[in-house]
């Protein structure tokens, strides 16, 4: 007989006497809505609203989370459905469902075993665990309540209480989804402006990109100059669109300016397909530099998300491209690399910067100190490997001391799974209530002060830092 | 109705099981008398032993713990009354005070709450909390206080218990105030040597120091030896004052010995008003290498604090001064940084090393196993963002098991802050209460060695750290 | 009257509501056999079957982890019992064991107090603590049992309930002792190939291991491919043996493969005593690529420990030789450094990679991350001084959430003290245990998902790690 699926309605509480404090924080902010304000979610997905595809490509494929620890165990790519750049077949859905339902006990103590039980719960109704018995079944159920109109995406963005979502957006996207949506949803669902492929000199199809972003802002970005125009340009209209902020991920915080003269020269080489790697990454630093300028006329919040050694394995990224799981973070270091963006509009009135990390060593280190006395910077939620139970507890316990609950961002969901949303978030505030609460059985905190700080952890701060 | 502040006589014990056997082993501790061996009070105010001034004057423009969470939620430094090197008028102490009760919720999780409750309950008598409704009357409350003959500067020595007291003074210093208390409190207020204003080559007036330097120590310093000798000179001097101890706050842990002909040239070059940025940090790491070398002669305890990048915002330096809250941590590298140093001085007689940092990854990694082998090392307090109830709960955690507890230094307060020193020693004796207490319900420790740890920790480690 | 040793039965279990299931959970485990798949008992042992020495040279004077405590509290080496390179005598056995005794409360709070007490309780059967007052008796009660037929090595053997341990040897080891054990014990003690020795081509007395290596293996070693061969022929003669695994301590984890002609050039400069210290690490890190390659033909398990500075005083080293205390680790980095191994050889399949460290800042961010998604790479147990309660623990904590159970190798115990064995593995268990309950009682893991998991960290991931 199947094991029953029954998430526990204390789960991710503390087991001991801050329980039953736990329990009441966590109740009084369960039901607030979800501000969506830095994610990956397809605007498409909105934009036609039509019904989501069967349960593997739904929940394994996209969800690199869950692929990477399949193929940690020997799972092949092609065994996952993980559609190849040369359009060869790989498994078919039921097969990629089975994979995962016979693998289900390697999530055990991962983020992804709490978010999809919850999904599976909470969301889709499911009443059994997977397993490689219960595949087939699991399957079979969860298309047949896709088919059903409260599964589609506008349905479920009111189900899940969702005020307002961000999606990400390239410089170079013509943003027709968040037209069509803005028409149906005014104010529902935003842009974000994430201007990597276009400040990276050094990648591949570069220039071709430069040229599409002149026609999309109806500049001429044959010079520096033109360039910095057009993203100019395209901040206004993602503003216009509704956008709140922009989005970086570099490998490097450095963000030190160039001089135009030695920033033209690169973009000058660069367009004639000339560059080295030193070059490529001082334009990237002088980009950070450039873009946080911009933010401090125009007020686009800037996150940055550095750290990450992209497609470690060439050969992944070869067969399968990008984002495949295969992303490890370095070291960061930020107290020196801010340095130049924080002399200069570190106090400058509506500059807000968000800073996100994968190394946590920086937590207690660098960025807890710079958020705790720069007005414009806020410690971003914990992100990608770090949005977990332990992890988002960790943050707290580094950060809290020297940066206090006011200079954190509130949480992000920072994800492309949209049924996952509700779950990230309750996990977050589920841990939160727990570390309040822990304070308080400590006497390190006020009861009635933990039930206010919880509000502005699972809502007001997120206000506060993207949309004040 | 205002909120009655009322700090709870548990607070910061752990709130399950260890709980009753935490407040016992803090019971056992609490009432030893504090040695403060490493702190930054000015030894004038004992000299004079003059009233203390306002509220904000002694409790807010002072502390940068404090002004930086203001400045971080956007309260400019003016509005906090920081004095501007220029002399204008900034913030009356009033609306200083005021700026400070209205944002008292930023506090919420950090050791400033603690501290500060503390002082304002069981130092200063208060029994509301600060808001912006309570602020007058409290600052009134205050100030009548401060009017009063037990809360003059001595009076308060002994009401807080404090054996003895360290301060920090410049190798150019006359300690002229030191003599004075002397005479009245033989043997309580001792000197501390913090040559770093001398060592560092390329700061302003670098060469002006080394001549008064020089007339201090009544040698000639326009040789390179002859500044040694200066040096040497003011050390003894230090000590017949009571010094205990030197304190070196260094960017980086480096400790290479120069040959003498290049630290002459260096020293040559930079009174000739010529030095690179790699020259002067040769010779600061120079430097380190002929103090430790001087303490293995002369007994001086050698603390070290690197790893700070100090006035991380310029203009807020050229403003207002350093030490205003905007130095951020680094990196920091020991292991091969102090290897010149511990190879020569780590087994001798005599030497003793403290070593602290604000990089809590070195923790484990580095500090401990140094700390864990050679006998002249000693592992420091966890100190300024670190210094916090979490801060010294993962520093046991992270240095106990390699190095123990009997290699570590014992609690040093490290303030500027007067009237927190009591709360700031009570504050780490309950985390170590709390951490010996779960070794014992973790069956890890016995209850009868954590009650000799406990005194070990509080009282006899100092002791035998610094004045052994 | 001494005080009474008694191991509690609860030690290392948590204290609170948890500690009901981690008990029953630890009891699940406690009688598991022990596999030791990566330890540093020497093979002699078992080869001669002889009864163990005096008390001092069984449990002071070989661990390293006793004898450094010791030394960071001014007890001399000599005092120790350290051997001195020159033959000089240093202190009797009663001496050395009397230093320890009376230095006993040094080791409150640290891993070897827990093995000790397990040892001195549950294997030597000694009733009280040690202490100056006890020293004597429990020298004699130590003596007395170590001569007893049931205190020899192989009677030890099936007492500890060891099914398979594995040594470390040179490459140039002649695996005679295993020989001779085989003949009586066959499968039970298994070498593991250690090539450190021949790898790093700047360490004194290389060229004539050169020489040996080349006896040993039947080739010709004046060139390089003479000498990939050799090792190739010593890998297969070290599988004949029973050999799983090859173990690797280098200071970087830096494997770049070097051009045939490049390394040919070092290797040839280096038996012409011509070497540099960018040479030998660049050869270094070629080897460990070409060592990589090799197991992936040979399917032996590759063991990399990098990132501890060895021998950190000069002094000691010249006086007493290696391994004695004073090796330091540094910061480690592995994401980059291992990106040409895992390009070549990370989906391979039949490589098998295990990834130790003594810097935690890694286990979150790099290899967590890599174990979580190259199918070769497993995780290596907490090591050295990071091989304790809290070190476990937060191992557990960094690593599960991105890289699950399964990506980790089971626990190894990695020590040269076999007494110690029991204790280490019972120790590791109990944390686990605890670990498990905690995350069940905060409904994060099921309970029946408890129990499989301790079996399979504490018996079956040894198996599939090394021996499937």
């Amino acid at each position: 007989m199947p094991k029953a699926l029954q998430p526990h309605p204390d789960r991710a509480l503390p087991a001991g006497p801050a329980r039953e404090l736990a329990r009441r924080i966590h109740a009084s902010t369960k039901d607030l809505p979800l501000l969506c304000l830095h994610g990956h979610v397809d605007a498409t997905l909105f934009a036609s609203d039509e019904p989501f595809g069967d349960p593997a490509e739904l929940l394994v494929v996209p969800d690199h989370y869950v692929t990477r620890m399949l193929i940690s165990q020997g799972v092949s790519p092609d065994r996952l459905g993980l559609p190849r750049r040369d359009g060869t077949a790989t498994a078919e859905p039921r097969e990629v469902w089975r994979e995962f339902c016979s693998h289900w006990h390697l999530f055990a103590g991962t983020p992804s075993r709490y978010w999809l039980e919850h999904e599976f719960a909470e969301v889709l109704g499911l009443s059994v665990h997977p397993s490689a018995e219960t595949a087939d079944l699991l399957y079979d159920e969860i298309a047949a309540r896709l088919a059903q109109p409260e599964f589609r995406p506008r349905a479920l963005l009111d189900a899940f209480n969702i005020e307002l979502l961000s999606t990400t957006d390239a410089a170079t996207d013509d943003l027709a989804p968040h037209a069509k949506i803005a028409a149906d949803l005014p104010g529902r669902i935003v842009p974000t402006l994430r201007p990597d492929a276009v400040v990276h000199v050094d990648r591949p199809g570069w220039s071709d990109l430069i040229t599409l972003l002149g026609e999309r802002a109806g500049t001429d970005t044959t010079s520096y100059a033109g360039y910095l125009e057009a993203l100019r340009q395209r901040r206004q209209t993602f503003i216009a669109a509704g956008a709140r902020a922009t989005d970086h991920g570099h490998f490097s915080a450095a963000a030190t300016p160039l001089s135009d003269a030695e920033a033209e020269r690169i973009y000058a080489d660069a367009l004639h397909g000339r560059t080295t790697p030193e070059d490529a990454a001082a334009f990237a630093g002088n980009l950070l530099f450039q873009m946080a300028a911009m933010s401090a006329e125009d007020g686009l919040v800037m996150q940055l998300h550095p750290g990450v050694l992209r497609d470690h394995h060439p050969g992944i990224h070869a067969t399968y491209g990008p984002d495949q799981g295969h992303d490890i973070p370095v070291a960061t270091e930020f107290t020196q690399s801010l340095r130049p963006v924080l002399e200069r509009f570190g106090h400058a009135e509506g500059f807000r910067m968000v800073l996100f990390t994968v190394d946590e060593t920086a937590y207690s280190r660098e960025l807890a100190p710079l958020a705790g006395v720069y007005p414009s910077v806020r410690l971003g939620a914990p992100w990608w490997f770090l949005d977990s139970p332990d992890g988002m507890r960790r943050f707290r316990e580094l950060v809290t001391e020297t940066a206090g609950f006011y200079n954190t961002s509130g949480f992000v969901d920072d994800t492309r799974a949209f049924l996952s949303i509700p779950a990230r978030h309750d996990l977050a505030r589920r841990v939160d209530a727990g570390y309040l609460a822990d304070l308080v059985v400590q006497h390190r905190l006020d009861e009635d002060d933990a039930f206010q700080v919880a509000q502005d952890l699972a809502y007001n701060l997120a206000r506060t830092t993207y949309l004040s």
